[in-house]
């Protein structure tokens, strides 16, 4: 690896991982960034393995054509599904979304129970289940499917959607997990969600959003792979560019919640379809 | 037009077009029929217009293929987006679902104004707006984005979905539309949220699902394409196959709500992506 500025390559089924870039931003704002939002096949959430393994591949060569030198998997779902193929197929070093998520739970938790909430495939899979057991912790993984459609209709701070959580919650923080002092966001458009979970969970309990984690874990891997970056170089602000598959309008209009900024430099692509 | 027992192709994004497919089994029972469902890339109804297009246009293509001999596009999002596209690209006449649920609204409507209650995609189309117009009826077209993931999530007669559409109707219902009388289902998930519509809609209100006058535009269309069916063929069970981009097994659990009945010889498919 020869780059003095790293290019990061971010891969999401949509706008979620925009929340990942931003915590990405704060912890290496001396890189480039690519950012992949899979727009026009979203959301990954309720679909098979297969289906988004094969997306999430397609995306990945997509960011290394386009000279990524190390790949985010900026969403529990394809994390959750596809990371070991992701790996195999890129050339490049990848991380994914769910082992920091339950390393930032782990070192949190002192009665050892975590409830993870994501979507039904990232649940199915038991990816946050399995990360969490490997440091000892035991978990209940709740599927909530109607969140992400709440927070895309921008209702983050509504009445139906406290009540959906409460639903969810009181299911989640249930029979073994009363006790529970843990509750991690186990996708990425929850973290807008968040003034709304901390009313309505338990109030022991803490709340893990992955993407300052994962931002963390992304920065200790550069240190490994590139030379230390300093002078002029390192203070300039970082470059990002946008690839979606669907409307750029419409990336740019909802993607602003979630980055905390305009977005500009937005290219449509097609994928080999 | 050789065949006597004809072959209809129906096309759905994913599970939604099952509730057209229902009532084409009932008006049509002696027929053989293809469904199409393109799971892997549901939903529709929040993408642009040259993505829908892209994809009704693919699924037409592989229903040709598999001799359908007429097309229903029994997704409101495709319909009205792309079935000038779709009837252009295809070999075999087309039926879409916006037409016939214009055509009843008008034969039922008395003070010529209604609502409209569909998929973001839809509504932005104007396609409703334009049929209705077209037969001397104003219309109020109100985005719903929140109806196919409550109904996805089984919640179908539940507190949360009954806030939400009190709160869509209640904005639907306003201003110059206070004495709309006649609703449009304007997306193929909704009859399965009929009862509780009724609940919440103004008691004076008629509720119109394009399912049924689709069924019956196709048979009206059949009967110009195809000689009379009789004999021992006419009283044979209607065949189905089903065509998935998706999990075969979900389809089949979620389906059946939607079919109401179990789903049999359900295949996976990849298109040419």
């Amino acid at each position: 690896m020869t780059s003095r500025r790293p290019t990061i390559g971010v891969f999401d089924s949509g706008f979620g991982g925009l929340t990942v870039l931003k915590a990405l931003l704060e912890v290496i704002p001396d890189a480039d960034y690519l950012y992949f939002g899979d727009t026009a096949r979203l959301p990954y959430g309720s679909k098979s393995v297969q289906t988004v393994a094969r997306y999430a591949v397609e995306a990945a060569h997509f960011l290394e054509g386009h000279k990524a030198e190390l790949l985010v998997i900026a969403c529990n779902t394809a994390t959750a599904l596809a990371l070991g193929q992701i790996t195999s197929a890129a050339h490049v070093p990848v991380v994914g979304v769910v082992e920091p998520g339950a390393e930032a739970a782990a070192s949190i938790s002192k009665t050892r129970k975590v409830v993870v909430i994501g979507t039904e495939a990232t649940v199915c899979s038991h990816a946050y289940q399995k990360a969490l057991e490997a440091r000892g912790l035991q978990s209940h993984e709740k599927a909530c499917p109607l969140l992400v459609p709440l927070v895309e209709e921008g209702w983050v701070d509504h009445s139906v959607t406290e009540h959906v959580a409460r639903i969810y919650l009181n299911e989640a923080f249930a029979d073994g997990f009363r006790d529970a002092d843990t509750l991690v966001l186990g996708c990425t458009h929850y973290p807008l969600l968040k003034p709304l979970l901390r009313r309505v969970a338990p109030a022991r309990v803490s709340i893990v959003d992955s993407a300052d984690s994962t931002a963390r874990a992304v920065a200790a891997r550069l240190s490994n792979l590139l030379q230390p970056v300093a002078g002029e170089e390192r203070r300039e602000r970082a470059r990002l560019r946008f690839f979606v598959t669907d409307s750029v309008e419409k990336f740019q209009r909802l993607g602003q919640a979630f980055l905390g900024r305009p977005l500009e430099n937005v290219q449509h692509v097609d994928l080999k379809e």
